[in-house]
């Protein structure tokens, strides 16, 4: 029992230990902090995508359910990751990794997010987190000042005022577009006479009071998926996002917009926000926001521009003017984890007028009492980190002219590469770019050739052929670990709309040279003409028609 | 015309070199890094709770809304940061820090959050995170393991099952709760005959079709403000999450919530969910869970608990049997950031049944295809980073026995303290630890002895006094910088239900001595005496009432 009890002593001696400082550099932390270096430089320099196990594979060393009972060796752990998950996982920074909008990452925040998990700050309030709730106060500033361009007295006057707020940092998009269509929603229905608003007497109780048949939230038919969630979330209904069609840029088209306006209307369903595509994820462009914010300020509606991807532009002054109208809306989401380059976790929703957040204001005793400057009182989320700094830092590193020079050759780049596409008779531009982003897909020459003068029933098979080549090649492409592009499906206006399967490039890495994308596509006609089954049957139909 | 061209060529190649990985690990990058951990270990090891800059102050440091146009060195960056920022920032692993769930870290934490910053995954889908899936589909196991109990068949069925989720990684606990009742509200109000179910169709015909008056949560005046801000984003309404009366050891009281349940079901209320807290906030009780499973089941309620901070007790064998009827739940809220000793952002809902999440699945043509393994598909969040690494780490370096020493240890400090409290004369233990949290305050002896014999007006005069002191000692002590508690309003019984402040304390910290405790009372004792407007006023009373 004596022993018992001094054994139980020296454990957990030991377990204090590992929450002391440590003193030397050359400590044990010291030298596996710096075997994690090393491996990370060696994986991170390797510029290969993936290793060649299998998701199956991997699962087998993440397959106990079991807590370990007994503790590990900070060192052989570190062994475990390095060899089990660090092997294993996706070099999202590579410049051949060019299919998604998780960006690379500036080295000079390596060392400095050591600083935000060391000080492990809680944003939710003051007495968690003293100097980053300024700092994140600035940042949400800075953001508002990129997008609203309002004058020095604006930010002196709301951006540390308790009771308003710029905005709101958040884990992602998605996050801040609930924020932002929540805010809309209380806004439209808030308390009047008798009724004490959405927020505290709920929605059944707030449409029925308002004397609508429902609520709606208007959006292209290339909006995000989020969208979707927060309608869902949010109570009123995935029907009730209602997908505006698009023209041939894959913008929405006003005078459907106006249809749908007057549609919902006539059915007495309140339209309460309309929400602007700045960036669409699958094909990078951008919805004609000041039509819209004229629609938007008509009827009433909340007007919310989803700039999670395209926000970032706005650091360019070559190509705000893409962007132009945004500063008309009420809500702005954008994500800094993309094209601002700094790690995941750093979403954002901007609003226009510092009050509105009021619509989502809330308190508790023991913290976000009123008057304080707690930034918990207006964030969907409660407990947070200190992600802003990263932010902070990357802005003042990088610098606005650092920024604009970034995202301009990201768009050159991704000019050259849509004439490079352009040029090749066995490749087909689907999308071109209007920032980074663009869509195109395989299709021999004599493919097309066919297609052309097929007829109606020969057009839909050769289609679909195509379209199994298209998922064939991305998938092998990816397995084959050297590029990597991501894939989608759109529907052309000069295909018929027909669904069609593209790859989808976002060239926001700035390492990313003409010669891998040059590589990229060789790597596809290769990989085409190894398809045992849609390659041959293309080609035996195309003999067929072309005779 | 050349020149600017060169200049812009040579801008953007020194740019370039940001995102190169630095060679020599006597890189300027490594001397920054070397400079932020001596920094940092100075601050930590200071063991100083923040500066005497008030935030006024520290907001000029943040108060310019611009975007600076040009780049800044990164030591002259870091240089700024570690000046402006850390130094005053709160140090939240400070042994005197006791006065939030905002926990110390271990030290090993830092060289292997590394991992998770350099490889920057996105885990909302298999292509951007790879080994980081399988991993967090482990640790989703171990906990609803460490929950439920259930056999190994049962985890190898479903933990990397891609049509099921044993729960969600999140951000915090704000939206592990709204998810928990966001899957609630669905399948409450699921399809059925023409009904396509509230996420199509929305809540205000979902209410209609199922032909109640309204919906309601419930939970006990204890529970977490971010169930009231659940009720509000999913369009319920603060005022029908129904707060039931706690008894005097603030949980539920059984005979109240039946009597809710009865008063709802009169009125065609539907009581849809009925949350039970495992550690409130604020006094860290346990509501009983067992009966309230019973109530849940006998009325077909979806029963979630929010364990938030008091699950991590689950790792400890001893204070397991205070959560009895947890592994009833059909949803469990846990933060690993709080006394799992992991960095802020680590959250997770746990779902008793594995296909339970699909009353929230989503899909998308570009990512979270059906059939996919993303984590996507059933999270309230888009993109998310890899923080199930650091929780990982630390499940399998502290070990099950190594928390269960950190966890018991951390109650009975709590219960020392309770006691050191108990036999002071001039200090009042207002709500004992049932884990390692508790609430008290100062009253002095005599005012003690007169509150005794006074009359009700008397009586009201002294508690409003009462309430000043405390108000005045914690912020006092706050600024101090030496000792910080935090704060809260209860309505005890045996004060009659009077709105009451008091001191709140978390005992998580492993490093907080039984000298420190003592330091805290001493110091508050110190302070209580510096009031020249509460204290000389209680005492003034006070002899008017002894005579």
């Amino acid at each position: 029992m004596v022993n018992e009890k001094k054994k139980a002593e020296a454990s957990l001696k030991s377990l204090h230990r590992i929450f002391t400082v440590p003193e030397a550099p050359h400590s044990t932390l010291g030298t596996i902090e710096q075997a994690i270096s090393q491996n990370l430089n060696r994986f991170l320099q390797d510029h290969i995508i993936a290793t060649d196990y299998s998701l199956t594979e991997i699962e087998k060393d993440f397959s106990d359910a079991n807590v370990p009972e007994q503790p590990s060796f900070v060192s052989d752990h570190t062994e475990f990751l390095l060899e089990k998950l660090v092997a294993q996982s996706v070099h999202t920074s590579s410049p051949r990794f060019i299919g998604h909008m998780t960006s690379a990452l500036p080295y000079f925040l390596m060392p400095l997010s050591k600083i935000m998990i060391a000080l492990n700050q809680n944003t939710v309030k003051i007495e968690t987190s003293k100097a980053f709730t300024p700092l994140e106060r600035q940042v949400l500033g800075m953001l508002h000042n990129l997008i609203y361009q309002r004058d020095k007295p604006f930010y002196d006057n709301w951006m540390h005022s308790a009771e308003h707020s710029l905005g709101a940092f958040c884990s992602g998009g998605t996050i801040a577009n609930i924020t932002a269509l929540w805010v809309a929603r209380n806004e439209a229905l808030k308390a009047n006479a008798d009724f004490k608003g959405v927020a505290e007497e709920g929605l059944f109780r707030a449409i029925k009071h308002y004397g609508y048949d429902d609520l709606a939230i208007i959006v292209s038919e290339r909006g995000h998926y989020s969208l979707k969630k927060s309608a869902d979330v949010l109570g009123i209904g995935r029907e009730s996002l209602i997908a505006v069609p698009t023209d041939e840029h894959n913008r929405i088209r006003i005078d459907k917009l106006e249809e749908t306006v007057e549609t919902l209307k006539a059915k007495n369903i309140k339209p309460f926000a309309l929400v602007g595509v700045a960036g669409t994820t699958e094909t990078g462009n951008i919805d004609p926001l000041n039509a819209m914010a004229d629609i938007a300020e008509r009827e009433g509606m909340h007007f919310h521009v989803d700039a999670a991807w395209g926000g970032a532009s706005l650091l360019s002054n070559n190509q705000r003017p893409k962007l132009n109208g945004i500063e008309r809306a009420d809500s702005v989401t954008i994500d800094a984890h993309k094209q601002m380059y700094v790690p995941m976790g750093a979403g954002m929703v901007i609003f226009k007028d510092p009050s509105l957040v009021s619509a989502i204001e809330h308190h508790a005793d023991y913290i976000l009492r009123k008057g304080s400057k707690d930034l918990g009182s207006h964030t969907l989320e409660g407990s947070r980190g200190g992600m802003a700094m990263l932010l902070f830092a990357s802005l003042n590193i990088i610098g606005r002219q650092g920024y604009e020079l970034l995202i301009d050759q990201s768009v050159e780049k991704a000019n050259y590469f849509a004439n490079l596409i352009a040029e090749q008779p066995d490749f087909e531009l689907i999308s071109e770019p209007e920032l980074c982003l663009l869509t195109y897909r395989y299709v021999p020459e004599d493919v097309r050739r066919a297609f052309a003068i097929a007829t109606p029933d020969q057009k839909d098979a050769i289609h679909k052929r195509l379209n199994d080549l298209t998922v064939f090649i991305q998938k092998r492409q990816r397995e084959a670990g050297q590029n990597f592009v991501s894939r989608t499906t759109l529907t052309p206006n000069y295909l018929d709309r027909r669904s069609t399967h593209v790859f989808r490039v976002v060239l926001a890495n700035p390492l990313t040279t003409k010669a891998i994308l040059q590589d990229v596509l060789d790597e596809q006609r290769d990989i085409a003409k190894q398809s045992t089954l849609a390659y041959p049957e293309l080609m035996a139909m195309t003999r067929r028609i072309l005779g």
